[in-house]
């Protein structure tokens, strides 16, 4: 199936800039989008990356510099199409292969936070909006075409990876993927901190 | 199979103090509570609450002020068993019988930040261990034992709500329930904010 990988390939991250300055956020933007391509590449998932600037890659790349929403509309049509962010660092052939399993007009996976970190529209009619809680509206907005939605439950695709918060969670469950190598490379590792024991990447 | 629903009857949440008072944090601990046997009463699950203090219920309930680790142990046995703490308020039934299924020594729920949020335990050599990334020394523990282990993929019981950044999940993905209508009563509504449209939960 056609998947669409949106990618800043531009200034992407900006929300780990407490942790990572920009050309690192560049970097780990780049080492989580190839976690997610070599993931999909174990799948049926036919992947187009769909970037904000020309990106070297070994699958095709089309270049849009459109707001996302706009962009992947621009894309989504009679075939089914998938769309597939490119921060899911703790992607896996198995969380992918749910995703593309249900025969639902509009497939989901909410991400934390009211996003939405992955779809499939088999339904020609329906359209994304990322801006606020995408999730809740593409449930709305699939609903109200009569589309029948489906929900795929996975932390794996759940986990995008945005804020410091979120690098624990890739040391821990995708260590061996790019990405996670990347972070360890740097210096990133699993600390615990403080009487309440919290679990956080730390950088030595 | 027998499952012990850890329940902190005493001091809950303390996490959530800067959007809860201590009382609003106990009663919506009971309510998350509440959402959880009741998601296991439509499961093979058959709940214990396992609380620091007495704590009314239609489940048994067993008192055991102990540390977490050690009362969890202490429970644990030749007959499988299963641990789900009291707090996945986003948890289903059909999450829950993911949990159930595998035939795996021990079964393993990663929570965010590297907390176990549920397990089976099938192997009687198995023993929890509660502290720092208990999630990690599970995985070790039940492999040096032997044990071959399964993981359950569900953003939904890999979700616990412990931080006030957890709420706006409740509102989200399980609005109808008791933790969620109280957060509804109390004022509780999904916001999104900022420049770069963050989704959180804010009281009116």
């Amino acid at each position: 199936m056609r998947t669409i990988v949106p990618f800043d390939a531009t200034t992407p991250k900006t929300r780990l800039a407490p942790v990572l300055d920009a050309a690192e956020r560049r970097e780990f933007a780049r080492a989580m989008l190839e976690d997610v391509l070599s993931t999909l590449a174990s799948t049926p998932a036919e992947p187009v990356v769909l970037a904000t600037a020309p990106v070297e890659c070994d699958v095709p790349v089309e270049v849009d510099d459109r707001p996302l929403t706009g962009a992947v509309n621009a894309r989504l049509g009679p075939a089914p199409t998938a769309v597939v962010m490119a921060d899911l660092a703790l992607a896996t052939p198995a969380s992918v292969e749910r995703l593309l399993a249900p025969d639902a007009g509009v497939t989901l996976v909410p991400g934390r936070g009211g996003g939405t970190n992955a779809l499939v529209a088999r339904d020609p009619s329906f359209e994304v909006d990322y801006h606020g809680v995408s999730f809740r509206d593409h449930r709305r907005l699939a609903e109200s075409a009569g589309a029948a939605v489906s929900t795929v439950d996975s932390f794996r695709l759940s986990t995008d990876v945005d804020e410091p918060g979120d690098l624990v969670e890739v040391l821990l469950h995708a260590p061996d993927g790019a990405a996670g190598s990347w972070l360890a490379d740097r210096g990133f590792e699993v600390a615990v901190e403080g009487d309440d024991e919290r679990v956080v990447a730390r950088r030595r």
